[in-house]
């Protein structure tokens, strides 16, 4: 019974990432796996699609329980690809990570991990993006291991509203200092960067984007930054609809029939 | 005082693009404007950044009151370095574009074209995306020529709330059949792709993504879609919230109290 239930995973790290075989392993406790996976680390690029170049798939393993697939593309590539081409049903879950690195607050719209998510959701599938707040390749992965299993199984059984996905950040901390899961809201902010520009062997200028956070709302308890800060996993119910409604009647004040045309 | 007004100008279909020279022309009438555009197409390149790979700037124009600079980066990539290191101030406003092609509905999550636009309003900049709905390099602009003007002196005029664009996008008909704008929502649909699957001159398969749209709310009068369908240009204020707030009771429902930690 376990096994008929089908398990997409994919990540935005690449195929040989150390989040991602720990994802595995936690996945493989609630059905058979497919992984559809970036050949290559694919940080930072969000919910972008491989419009000019095609894609290729290597099969890296090919067991009953366990099927690896890696794609030179982007993360939203590869759920496309799984969705559409290489898996024999749709799935039941889709989980996403574990990423290296925050993905919390408006970091959302640059990540490939969430893209992958996001993409997921939009086919009617539960989605689940994890992240730790650690770069690093050997990041400590622990924390994950224990709790999103409870987490998998509630949205298993209880399933998620449609087109909804969550977006999950672990922070580091130890065990004994860990407080559990908020609900969260994104916190508003903006990466402000600071480029650091080089010259190269050759005299000419380059730079390299760094950046740091600014969060706008540093002290509101329900905001998925606060909740890091305080030593708790947060977990953000995501949509995709971009529409701000409360600028509809502003809008509506726009001056625009000129000519013929007319604001409805 | 017209000179002093500083208009940044950006695009996903690359310094060349026929769109790209007609908001030159559009944006010229407003102010001192400064292109920082990728060098090659990137559409469907999202809200991506360049994490992995350091940036170039190279200045095609340098003249008082326009400046080109070309990037071979992302959107984002571009209003990240215009902001922080080619400009000596501020934008007083940011127009992305003209797309050709279609970026109504979801496809704005795909779009590098709303990718630069919504980076800027993240700044705090007025920003406006232009889209047509045709993807053919010769793509006919003449209604965005015709109708941008109204509508961008009504953003400079009377602004935008913070951290909001305008997702504005041009149907493919005459002047006569054209209806105005109507300020709208985000249709909610899907792509559903239909992967070509070929195989190469050494006999390994690749897979070309197609797909087409399919709409949930055909018949919604407040949608995108619809208004473009019957020949309105769609404008649809756009905000980075990707919290679904009306997940987050349901959330709380879920048992995640195991081994001492809680939902709050």
């Amino acid at each position: 019974m376990q096994n008929e239930r089908l398990i997409l995973v994919s990540n935005d790290d690449g195929i040989d990432a150390k989040g991602l075989k720990t994802l595995i392993e936690i996945a493989s406790e609630f059905g058979r796996v497919v992984v559809v996976a970036p050949e290559r680390g694919q940080s930072g690029m969000s919910h972008s699609i491989s419009l000019l170049t095609p894609l290729r798939v290597r099969r890296v393993v090919e067991e009953d329980n366990l099927k690896v697939y890696a794609v030179p593309g982007t993360p939203v590539d590869c759920i496309k690809l799984a969705i559409n081409q290489l898996l024999d049903k749709k799935p039941d879950l889709m989980l996403s990570g574990i990423n290296h690195g925050s993905n919390s607050a408006v970091s959302i719209i640059y990540s490939g991990t969430m893209g992958a998510a996001i993409e997921a959701s939009l086919y009617g599938i539960p989605s689940i993006g994890f992240s730790v707040l650690d770069h690093s390749p050997n990041a400590d992965f622990s924390l994950v291991q224990k709790y999103a299993p409870a987490l998998i199984s509630e949205v298993i059984s209880k399933g998620l509203p449609s087109q909804i996905c969550l977006n999950v950040n672990f922070p580091v901390v130890s065990e004994n200092e860990f407080k559990g899961y908020k609900i969260c809201k994104q916190t508003t902010g903006v990466w402000k960067e600071d480029f650091e520009k080089r010259i190269d062997p050759y005299g000419l200028d380059y730079y390299w984007l760094t950046g740091s956070f600014h969060n706008f709302e540093p002290e509101n308890q329900s905001a998925d930054e606060w909740a890091l800060a305080n030593n708790y996993a947060s977990i953000v119910p995501v949509k995709i609809d971009f529409t701000d409604y409360n600028s509809i009647d502003f809008l509506k004040t726009f001056k625009l029939n000129k000519n013929g045309t007319e604001t409805k």
